[in-house]
């Protein structure tokens, strides 16, 4: 192989493909970026067997075809640190690359090729488009509820559900439920798919934050292809039923307050300052008849005290939650105000916009003794 | 105890103060900061026995006079979570004190300030005043060649020596020493300190960049006291006698070079790369008589080659160093161009200004086997 290429450009490349590079696994290759220079082109590969990506079509000179699997962590480091301008990669049949730039040359050794696992095929038959810094946003928005128990699979992704036109994601642990949606086109076949959090970890610090730049989507039974404009993405998928979630979002409430979003996340952070050591301690909410929201928690190191005016439909009542939960649904929405619902003490709350329905978080409360 | 302080100025003294808190102590009061309300004023107190610091006068009300310790990080939390606007602090006579500010209010228990150990007295008689970001910069300048060995503590400190009107801060490790240097004043008396550089690395940060801020510094046995705007830092001195750096620095040489030292900085940077996991590789220095300098790197991993332009005086020479040494003095230097000198390849090169003797880094090589 010989090709020459601008060094930013393929510093950019690289810094892609680096979010799908294995780290301490035990096929050693998987630590490596495979580069091919061939009739398509000149691409950058990597894949750690959960998560593949593959670089578009990069601007570069191909004198001499061919591919060659290089460690990740030292290629990366020697293109980041050389200086400006085309860089020269020039590569023999023992597999040992010659990188240059003027006067600056590294030589090392790489791995053969062919020995790299390529991307896991997933047929283009049906298409699903939409705003890639819109999916990216839904994803933030939702993965934080993600579970992290091992023993139920299918929870430690996430759900996205094309049905009748909307785009949905949705997140659930064994406390609350995340839940996000976008209409996209009523044309688009319905589909269900539950991606692994760890990808869509990846895949975020790659989708574009352009407000006009699209992402497709393409799904087959164990695999979902994102095609951007700068690069592929397969990820493997989680098996197995995930939640039916919707039955959970009930309609009806006892109590419904309505209350300025950022004042409630600042309060919440305050009253969750007093545990030590980010133990669970449980805030306290009192909604009171005379439509006050008095914020209360209590540990061994003290108490914190805060009111809050709010709206209120219905009867006033105490509840407790992990503070954490509250906090990272309300971080996750962007409007002012919001409501909150409420059956009794025991049971979930539902957080909702109020002529926005693109999101809602339902919470468990945690039981106090008084 | 009762004061009320503006938030901004009470976060901006708390945040002095957490430098010297003690973490994981047996003494758990160490962990606090005192606050103290008294005729000299409202001050924050910290002490983790090895350096203390005491904030000047405090702009608040005082209502009541009187001291508690409190713990210093949910302290700190709460008074960066308030709302912006007075803070009040009142505390009982059982160490209660209640934070508040409009409708949010927390209740922490503290401690009876009186066990609080308060800062060793330091005498101020002879007064040392030197810029405060120049003796920032000096420490941050040879800081990195502290040794870690602690079978010799003195060498855990930099030396801070008045001598013949200016001072020098130095710093040695088993392969190198660093020396900066400047001029203060012919009127102040002959003196030497070690201090320790885990103060020191708390110290800087306190420090002002500000070009017109003064520091005054106090010595007695067994102590410095740093005099700021802001505060008063008291350190423990570390005993022993410090190496004779002097004689170390010889004038003589029987290579010279002078050269960019960005351009030796980057090309020392890349050759590093190659070795991966941070081991010590050497990398090698060939200064050749036609005036280049060719640096190379040879791991398991592969081969750096670089040449650089130089200017030569005397002989041609190979020589190895840890590029890592090399690379910390590099950039501690804010010249352009640099002079290295060399006696043989198995002697100290040493970094000098060409004409600036306000530094000068001293570096033993490797052996390496041909």
């Amino acid at each position: 192989m010989n090709i020459k290429c601008e060094k930013n450009i393929l510093l950019n490349n690289i810094n892609i493909v680096l979010k799908s590079v294995a780290s301490r696994t035990t096929l050693p290759i998987l630590e490596c970026i495979l580069l091919i220079a061939d009739k398509e082109g000149f691409r950058l590969i990597s894949n750690d067997l959960e998560l593949g990506i593959e670089t578009s079509n990069i601007e570069a000179d191909i004198l001499e075809k061919g591919m060659v699997a290089l460690e990740a962590k030292i290629f990366s480091d020697i293109i980041r640190s050389m200086p400006d301008g085309d860089i020269s990669i020039t590569v023999d049949e023992k597999n040992v690359a010659v990188i240059k730039n003027g006067k600056t040359e590294f030589k090392i050794l790489g791995q053969n090729g062919e020995e790299f696992p390529t991307l896991d095929k997933v047929e283009k038959e049906e298409k699903y488009s939409i705003s890639s810094s819109l999916l990216k946003n839904m994803i933030k928005q939702t993965k934080f509820s993600v579970s992290t128990d091992e023993s139920k699979p299918v929870l430690t992704g996430e759900l996205i559900e094309i049905k009748e036109g909307n785009l949905n994601i949705v997140a659930i642990d064994g406390f609350r439920v995340s839940f996000r949606c976008t209409n996209i086109s009523k044309d688009f076949k319905n589909a269900e798919v539950v991606v692994p959090a760890k990808a869509l970890n990846e895949i975020i610090k790659i989708l574009s934050d352009k407000e006009d730049s699209i992402v497709n989507l393409y799904f087959n039974d164990n695999h979902i292809l994102f095609e951007l404009d700068s690069c592929i993405i397969v990820s493997r998928l989680l098996e197995g039923e995930f939640l039916k979630y919707e039955q959970i979002f009930t309609e009806d409430y006892n109590t419904r307050i309505k209350l300025d979003r950022v004042n409630f996340l600042n309060s919440l952070e305050r009253a969750s300052l007093i545990s030590k050591d980010n133990k669970k301690t449980p805030v306290k909410l009192e909604i009171k008849n005379d439509e006050s929201l008095v914020i209360t928690s209590n540990t061994e190191f003290g108490t914190s005290y805060e009111e809050l005016s709010i709206d209120l439909e219905g009867e006033g009542l105490s509840i407790a939650f992990n503070p954490r939960y509250l906090i990272e649904a309300l971080k996750a929405i962007d409007d002012e105000k919001i409501l909150i619902q409420f059956m009794t003490s025991l049971s979930p709350c539902i957080i909702k916009g109020i002529d926005n329905s693109d999101y809602k978080y339902l919470i468990l409360p945690l039981k106090i003794n008084e």
